[in-house]
């Protein structure tokens, strides 16, 4: 007998019927043996949050000789720890969240619930990798990234990622990709977030939309930048927040 | 006519009717004018979710000639955020998000809604500080954090802090302060973190527990040492999530 075949985790926030999710398990599927967790719902914007004040339940979708996908009604980092405590027999080789739909770049990421599970996989010492399409709709297309993300799931079974460190992918809205840029996070703002409407009863609610406006739109480092120019962007995102470069600043302070 | 007192934004995660915002409120209540907006129940673990599926309302708790306290029905991010439009007249010259009632040192800054209140300012280009003291009791004390809490944000209101960069500081539950200590995240993992239990009806759910286990708890320079040793632990943490030092080495995977 080899060696055990790679054992890939994967979820998303957009929830396990998504076609994200389940293109990229066509994708990868000859990759390894795929365990999926992933939400029963869209869990959209739900960043790193956990499930503190309700219990969580999972429970099996269907199962193949590779592939084994489970529901859960936690939130995306819930899935990741309920996995591991559950469904899981030994640790991943790999975490993969997304295919996303709809950009995870830029600031986008502190809010993303597919970023949160990839910072919950990496937080567990498991290479964990978050793919996300520019585009929201329930049928975006996603071949055309389908390469780079063999391509990039491969490197990091083969080479790894440190302690702290995973990566953070995303793919333009449609055509054949320029190449893989490695980039930064790029920095912007949302406005005009709400949009105010009217109960029949009288009162006012609020909906949470808005317009991202890019800080740095012709910063060629940015990940927005180039995604936005036909590349796929891939940052490297850290679970250590520590602004170093401030602490003798603060120091100084003497607080 | 001097110039305007400073406007300072206050929320939290454990609700408007928590005693740590409360507290912090009487603390700080003469430095400036108060805007408090703050979820209607507790929000612990919310980390920087926003509301994307559902709408968001808000309405008045109280108000006094200094302090407008508002409730909020969704996260704290959501409170920052939906405060900028309907509420803040002004752009605030400093946020608080706190007390917490537990601490949000090391990776639990990660999962925090009142770290992501904070990261929300600080991407809105406001100072922005979180405080948190390690007792998760509803009746925690506080009272030995005050002079160090005033000390801090006085100092925030006169130093500023760069784009992108906020404070994290957390509190001893108890006992006369050694000092301030400026810190980094420290690092860890959370164990055993499902209880298992039996719906009346036979089916299993799991409730979210655990225990932390620190990977460096004798390291000097970290936040989670300086609390448990007496400290208050001021961390600079950042909004960008790059990890600067691995662009180069990903680059030469040549993908």
């Amino acid at each position: 007998m080899g060696e055990k075949r790679p054992l890939i985790f994967i979820s998303n926030d957009d929830g396990y019927q998504a076609k994200g999710i389940n293109e990229l398990i066509k994708y990868i599927g000859d990759m390894g043996e795929l365990v999926v967790m992933a939400p029963n719902r869209s869990r959209s914007g739900k960043s790193s949050a956990i499930t503190a004040n309700h219990p969580v339940r999972y429970g099996l979708v269907e199962q193949s000789d590779n592939v084994k996908i489970y529901w859960c009604d936690g939130t995306p980092v819930d899935c990741v720890k309920l996995a591991k405590t559950t469904v899981l027999e030994r640790k991943p080789d790999l975490l993969i969240a997304g295919i996303n739909h709809g950009d995870n770049a830029g600031i986008n990421a502190i809010y993303s619930g597919t970023i949160g599970a990839v910072m919950e996989g990496c937080l567990n010492g498991i290479p964990s990798i978050g793919y996300s399409v520019d585009n929201h709709s329930a049928d975006a297309e996603f071949g055309h990234c389908s390469d780079a993300i063999r391509r990039i799931a491969q490197k990091v079974l083969d080479k790894g990622l440190p302690d702290g460190v995973c990566l953070n992918v995303n793919f333009p809205a449609e055509g054949e990709l320029k190449g893989i840029k490695v980039c930064r996070q790029s920095s912007g703002v949302w406005e005009n977030e709400w949009v105010k409407q009217t109960h029949p009863r009288g009162y006012d609610y609020y909906w949470l939309t808005g317009e991202f406006v890019e800080k740095e739109p012709d910063n060629k480092e940015s990940d927005r930048w180039a995604f936005r120019n036909g590349y796929a962007a891939v940052t490297p995102i850290t679970v250590d927040f520590t602004a170093y470069d401030m602490i003798d600043k603060i120091k100084s302070w003497n607080l």
